[in-house]
């Protein structure tokens, strides 16, 4: 036969954006590598530029960047990473999006409204991702947002074994802080012996109907030690009204565990100034030294990304890592 | 300038499957026209064979197709039909979903499963449908499985009008058989005046771990008529046993409301069998003979789908039809 | 540079649906592996589930299905095995179709007709197939129906080794039940060692226009044993007229061959009457009990698509299978 | 509401590449149009220009272009218009095929060839075609490697009427001058009255195997007029010698009827040599004055395309130009 | 034929992202209509939220934005503008872009960078851009990125009109500041009655090989007022260096003349110091209070872009507003 | 793990069509392997063949192809060739094009015009090119038009070496024929040491408005040998008018360098009458033995394009063959 053969090699290439170098980092460290030495600065109009320093022809290149405050930048930054990756060879790009931006914005909660979440699965392939990974998607839907692979990371077991092991010997509960996520806090449950369930359901109170919502807690709390569970903490107001909520109804104590500590606004003062004996979070999105407190604990999420990747690169099971999850 | 001018006109035109063709006849009815007569049978081996009888050159087209069992049958054979609209001319395609099928498939719950309802969505469009138009989609994200413009038509006011103008006068609680679904019980509560809300929660009991599943009430239900709502009906197996654990926990009374009637199986049985007063559903899906009994009510969801079809054809608003919701 | 290099390695993995399994485990079998576990089985309302048991990251899969009855059933399974392959990372995903469902329908035969072949090829693309495997498609543009490499293999050496081996010392005729496949009979012909070619044509006795249609014998049969060759058999309605008409027309016997037993319906009743000696058939399609019959010899296809499955594996030829045709 | 009314219009355009344009003005005639001036020439290294003279904004295109000789040339030119149109805002594009390139490699007769009328179909499809309108393609599945409409017009009856008015009064039979054309001369056949059918096939002659190919005519012509018939006539190699073998197999005469007369090479010469009376087609190929004979008879394609481009642009029937047939 | 038929109509909507909300209010009353009224706010994580507060269905739809700073943002908000569009069933959505971000960089000035001006034009057609207008594109070719109509609109005609009014009299001089835009140069030179031509040359003094640039003036411009064009004027750093060189060589006075003003950093200290007499620039870009100083000029190119917008609609021809460019 | 394990090799093959097959040869016994025998002929009618003779299954295949004269052709072949690699299951198809043809309409000069890059580069994309290399784009913005990578070749070291090495001892200037190319010359004059720039302006002497475009010289020439650079000479109307007016303008002599060879009609009888005293060129197009003059010096890029290939193959880096650029 006519040509030139040669056994193929791969090469796994670790990127990072400007949102969240120090996660970035810490995954290439624990992976034995280091990321790839890469250009990128914002010209005076805040156009960005990025360029990378080395060859990556051919490499089977991780992207990690959270979408993190200021959100669009951080978001056009990976799509211009992408497109470079594409257009200099790349053999496969997996987008790896420890907090994926506009999940909330899943569907059309009204007319007119963009389906944000899927817009931006669209630009991501548009740029030149072949694959996602992400941790912790608002709703497990926006899987389906991407047409092509997802590795779907989930906290859980980091955050609650967190809880377990400093709460366990307590009379627990698990809370949503709203309806629309008991699902999750079913998951909790189950993960701590199975702690009785229950949620806030905010309602116009009956009895004054022109007065403000009322936080209703629906389940037993009493004497308990309530674990307050969600996926992000942005301006932290339904989460630390939960917690309030949660103590007149006779809770023995509050703790908040959530993924993603956005962390907005008025976020930091609320947290601290609400009932929360502790709130835990992981390291998704960049804490910056201003958004610290006593009683805030974030775990690491490096250890999780970094053995998917290196899953995903050897042709190996994400799935077990999850116990059949994922 | 050259060549020939002419002022363009549009022809609502409506087709039907096989598979729920009285509802179909019903919204042709209600929109003043008749179904656009087609040929449609199966060939010796089960390969479907669909002809128009018509012109539908240029045609605005609604094609109207309940996924109803045999479902891959249904799936297929409005497959076709759009193919053949779509080599045949018809200017605008709209694909109406009274039952969007494989809509529980929404994302993998575990790995190594499809999308199937994203791959649904991906069909239609490959097929030649320019829009969508579903029934009470199981979850709102569905709209963003689909590249393109989605009328989401709710059946909660019909179902809730109802129950409010029959059992209003008792004093209600709104009841979600299912942790994942509490948020269609908000919506519910708030159009019953703010009756409280409970679920089901499945769980292990604790106190004899080897044992089965318990359903523990959680909120408040004791003297109430609880309205036990969810968007389907398949086998009716949680549904029921919810009803049975209500009366249990003390409600005076149990009212299930779903829209999309599968009935599947021991579903007819189950439910005659369960404490329930009355099965409240629509005909999004054909219910034959078989699955009728005393306790079942269906309400017509056909004038809803034809008001959004005209609407739909004459730029109007599908928004208005909800009071902004959509 | 930075960056984890490593030796890329391939993995060949077998995946069947439900249509046909024993074909799919012969073919697994020759290659020397076996069937990746998979869980598949259908709901209560009839929407089918499929999960992988196994890993399936970065495998080469080829997923082996026949089109048999009921065969929207065969194919959406197919289709969603293969969005399960595609979002679990299989590196490149070969669908196997021993039998191409819908491949009658491969034009408009009248205005308004869908082309219903073109639309499966779009369907497994959407779903995520990469390439096709089939075995005698019913025409052979229907390669050009899909955006990709399709390797297009041929039951016609297999069939007529046995033919000639059996009858090949007596005075041997290629009969075409039908004008539109003379093209295959010239290649039995071939095969044949130059055997005279003859077709039926259905035509309406130009003596009485009211009535039936007649059969006609175009080319000499006279004494000769006829093969009379199709690519398949489904209600077996006009291949046995054909096999009765060679037989008025003086033929000494009548052999049939043909690819695919879909065997509908009267098929079985109507070969088993009519004056064909030996009714030759492939296991493209899985022929149940009930279909079974004294004079029906059916010779299995495994090894041909084993053979064509290993060379696509390791960048072989499928062309050299078949002496420069493929 | 916002915003500025306004009744909408659609303006019919005809345009016409350099390939024959005497064709396209005559469909122009009748339709009551002229074509649009369109400026195109060749620059120095053949690179084609291409630029309308007038404003295309909003219109609904047809572009006419037979594919003749220099072909290459003929389609590129059609895809450049195709893309001026679109870029120029166009609303819709009909790329009209009187005759259709590459149509012979439909499939891949054997491994490693391209299947280019696949290519011309998807290069269409990429410039911006949204339609296509073809007459009679060398294979109707050629309708399926497009997606989108496709109308596809048929010569037969202008063919076959002219046929009968000449010769009806003889004793006719229907001859394919090659094994796999026998369904066009089956529907001759019907519209001749039911005149008996024969195929002319080639075979090695089975005592002088070494000896070069027979044309075996199987079926009855013995004291008839042979009608000869075929989509095109390129060569004329194939069917001039059936023409003779015809003569020889005891025809008492020989008529050549074809939609293309493309004319290559020593066609006309063969032609004019052969045993035919008579060698009737049509203009869907310009005929140059050097490919003029006295047999020969062109009928005009024009009023059929031009009917067709008139139910089109009035969302009218294509199929009722066919009794059902397209 | 079956179905309901009603005359088409067409309805112009101009909508408008928070970018330059002057500009798109000025276009919009210039054609006889208003804004259509949109919400539009940031969420405290910086994700964007839109919506229309009006049925956008059936519309023809033009959204305005300016790629202004913060320009990730101006970007993300038109995408999502546009989604929001196509899922809400707008018929043709026209993009308009005043300023096109990121179109500096339309090519890999080196390996391994994003072709970032290409990737706006693919996110603005996933978002479901149907077309783009666009006024002075950094270079031509950007049209091409674009799959789809894209009209160009030229300020050149508005800006040189008025330095041909103001200073027609005097001796004139076009002068590039840089070697890649002589050719916009040259335009403006025919617009000025063949005024002379120079440029800037950047180079190293060979004398001094270890020191800075030098900026070389080539062609001759003594004695002239120099009018320096080019498109945009972002820091300002190299078009007033050009003015001070101009009058180092012997220029009488220096104009400077652009499309956009973006006026980033120290552009506006350095065009108040530089030697140039007037900044003459359009609205295309939003100019605040700040960025005001006493030589600017500010031309509007509304007008233009509401001449183009009407064009559009009404299907007349952009590229008369050009005299044949466009 | 179920499956068959195999290490992946990659197969390295070089394809050329008819176009410069010297050029094609000469690639690929630098690389030190051979063209695969491949068929390529022409059908009576113009249509091309083509076929591989051997396997490319699992290629890493360049198909080399300069757009010459008959460039229609070179195109069609080319894209015949790419489906065909495609369909026999080539891993990766990389597009070499020496000459890219059609590069000159890379945007709309006027209204109404197609932009014809584009298109070669969608139709490339669409008949199955994953990659494309190609050496000095007539506009570098062409890499935009394809979406994926873009190896962009520059012949200019190779060119400028050339000339130093022969002109570097005497007194340099580097003209451009034409204003919008001096960003070319403007690296040359780098590479030449920081030789002046000069440009030829065409302009309507303002004395004489009616007559016709003189050619005014803009830059320092007088007493300098100019090397007059372009990326093509076409018709060599422009630059061998450019190299007179050089002289006329007080050079000492004129040198021509050029990429791209298209040698044109009247171009060689200009170049040989015209006062340049050398006209250097590169084989990227053939050049007959009818287009050689004594003054015609051709240097070869085949060592360029052997060493990206294999660059490419063996995923090193381009950018490193020009110093980081690429």
């Amino acid at each position: 036969m006519t040509g030139i053969v040669k056994t193929t090699q791969k090469n796994l290439m670790v990127f990072s954006g400007r949102a969240n170098p120090e996660l970035a980092e810490e995954v290439a460290a624990l992976l034995g590598t280091e990321l790839v030495p890469t250009t990128a600065y914002d010209f005076a109009n805040g156009e960005i530029y990025v360029r990378y320093q080395e060859s990556v022809r051919g490499s089977d290149a991780f992207v990690i960047q959270s979408h993190a405050t200021p959100i669009n930048q951080a978001i056009m930054e990976q799509l211009l990473m992408i497109d470079a990756l594409k257009r200099a060879s790349a053999k496969r790009i997996t987008v790896v999006l420890p907090f994926y931006g506009y999940a909330r914005q899943d569907k059309k909660h009204r007319g007119r409204e963009p389906i944000s979440a899927r817009l931006v699965a669209d630009m991501l392939k548009t740029a030149g991702a072949n694959r996602l990974m992400a941790v912790d998607l608002h709703t497990a839907q926006i899987q389906g947002f991407f047409d092509g692979p997802v590795d779907h990371l989930m906290a859980l077991p980091i955050l609650s074994d967190y809880v377990r092991d400093k709460y366990g010997h307590e009379s627990l509960a698990v809370v949503s802080p709203d309806a629309g996520r008991i699902k999750v806090a079913e998951q909790w449950s189950e993960r701590l012996g199975g702690a009785p369930l229950a949620f806030i359901h905010k309602t116009r109170d009956i009895d004054r109907p022109n007065e403000t919502v009322a936080n209703r807690v629906v389940g037993e709390v009493e004497g308990r030690v309530c674990v307050l569970v969600d996926d992000m903490i942005d301006t932290a107001g339904t989460i630390t009204k939960a917690a309030d909520a949660l103590m007149e109804a006779g809770a023995s104590g509050v703790v908040i565990a959530a993924t993603h500590a956005i962390l907005s606004g008025p976020a930091v003062d609320r947290l601290k100034a609400c009932a929360a004996r502790e709130v835990i979070v992981t390291n998704t999105l960049p804490i910056g030294d201003d958004c610290q407190f006593d009683k805030l604990t974030t775990l690491s999420i490096a250890p999780l990304i970094s053995r998917a990747v290196r899953e995903v690169f050897e042709d190996g099971s994400v799935t077990s890592l999850f116990d059949g999850r994922a």
